[in-house]
């Protein structure tokens, strides 16, 4: 019933000789968002304010990804204020979890961002499918109660990408 | 009916902690195997053997990519002979085209990567739609003779990606 | 008389297997800083606080890098608060200038980076000359004397790279 | 009195809006030319034909870099037979090496690469300052024999960087 908002800066080398950033570089952004969600601090290190999914994997944990499906909606450019990267978690499966994230504006008041009738207009729409395997095994293993309990807040809608008819 | 098969080289700065290629570097192994199959040479450069695509779109048209689906399937890492992206046409809309990519290691035997009963075990299967934008006006624009002519050699049966039941 | 502070975040594609960013991607963050400085706010882009710098070439100059010479004092990770960098003019040459840059934590109080008798800590220390070529003919242009009223405040002693003996 | 020469592909996306490598992709060929010539391969691994110098470091020994000297002399863009990387060892120290390259075109003959004479107008120069640490310590190690006997017939005149008058 939450999505977690995560600034990320867009740099210069992330553009095209068109200005916009390519289309690589925004699994890039992706990344550092969905980095930033499930940090989990070492030891002395400071916690991340949207770290709010480490409860779960641990260091017996590999966690990897599966699959992305990423659409390009409208290009952007090196904003001054970043992006904001809304994440949430579009499905708990048995030893995997769908990560599902739109990029907005990072200029844009979040207000103006939310679901008020007001038109949403991100910039990329995706989704990403993570798989936990046991470190020692290499095999998938299952989500555990604590997991469950950290991400089901964030459990929202999945993302509905479009298809060829 | 055809295929191509595109070497290309991993590089070092591809690998995560793990050894293995990142999943957001595959997404630059896939774009120059795209590069390298669209090839526009300049005047006086020398053609690329793998750019049989490049037909179509001329200087009067931009092409932007308005999805990525990307199965990561099997890791890899920093292969001594690179990989084989092998690159097809899984569609040709009206203004868009679906390029669909496997990723071999580049070190085997084509013909065993060939469909002849053996199982083939890509690393990774993928999916990119390209839009063809007018330049002066942005807007899509209908793909012509010339472009269709010089890709329907290499249609295919598009990728099949798995979906959560 | 005066440095530029340059916030830049770190990402988690910059780190290398060992959790420290990688001696490469230390060029993209001193390329932020550097861009973010000399920035050119197109009609209607915001203007970059630190883009103190941009008085100086328009649209008839390209602005090449002619050397880097950057050395690492400190390895660094991925740092909560990014890095700051701080960059000042080491000399205004007829046709080129120098940038000097050092990589700071980002956490750390600017007062206590200051030269006031505690020890200074980069972990980057780096030099890097560009030289401006008209881009109409491509050959270096002398600096003008708008472009050279805007950098003189930011000129100071340049960074003295160790030399082997 | 050797030096090595080892082809590394040139990606699409390492080049600018002018259609040249970037300054800083200049500095991950330079890497990857580093990586080849120093390759440990593990075990079942192929070596690569240009991993002459890997007899020295072991798993007890962490290789930084302490400093990079990069000159760009000429522009280049996304050539088809790539580059290739002329490699050297232009100092042995205590518990350091320095590692010279130039990069010239992939396509030229090596032979009128040589110095016969005919001009030699490599795209770049650079040198690399490397330091041996060891991984339990962290602390700086002396080079070994083995290491100094591997590395010896490779050792020419560094590259003497331009300095500013």
């Amino acid at each position: 019933m939450a999505r977690l908002a995560i600034p990320v800066a867009v740099r210069w080398a992330d553009l095209d000789a068109y200005g916009h950033v390519n289309n690589v570089a925004v699994l890039r952004l992706l990344e550092e968002a969905r980095v930033a969600a499930f940090w989990h601090p070492g030891e002395g290190e400071p916690e991340y304010p949207t770290a709010v999914l480490h409860a779960g994997p641990g260091s017996q944990t590999t966690t990897v990804v599966a699959k992305h499906e990423v659409e390009y909606l409208a290009p952007f450019g090196h904003l001054r204020d970043g992006v904001v990267v809304e994440l949430w978690v579009g499905h708990l499966g048995g030893a995997s979890i769908d990560i599902c994230y739109e990029i907005y504006d990072g200029s844009t008041d979040p207000a103006t961002r939310a679901d008020d009738g007001a038109p949403r207009a991100p910039f990329v729409r995706a989704t990403s499918v993570l798989v936990m395997l046991d470190s020692r095994t290499g095999a998938p293993r299952r989500l555990g109660e604590a997991e469950r309990a950290a991400w089901e807040p964030f459990v929202e809608d999945p993302v509905t990408h479009r298809r060829r008819a």
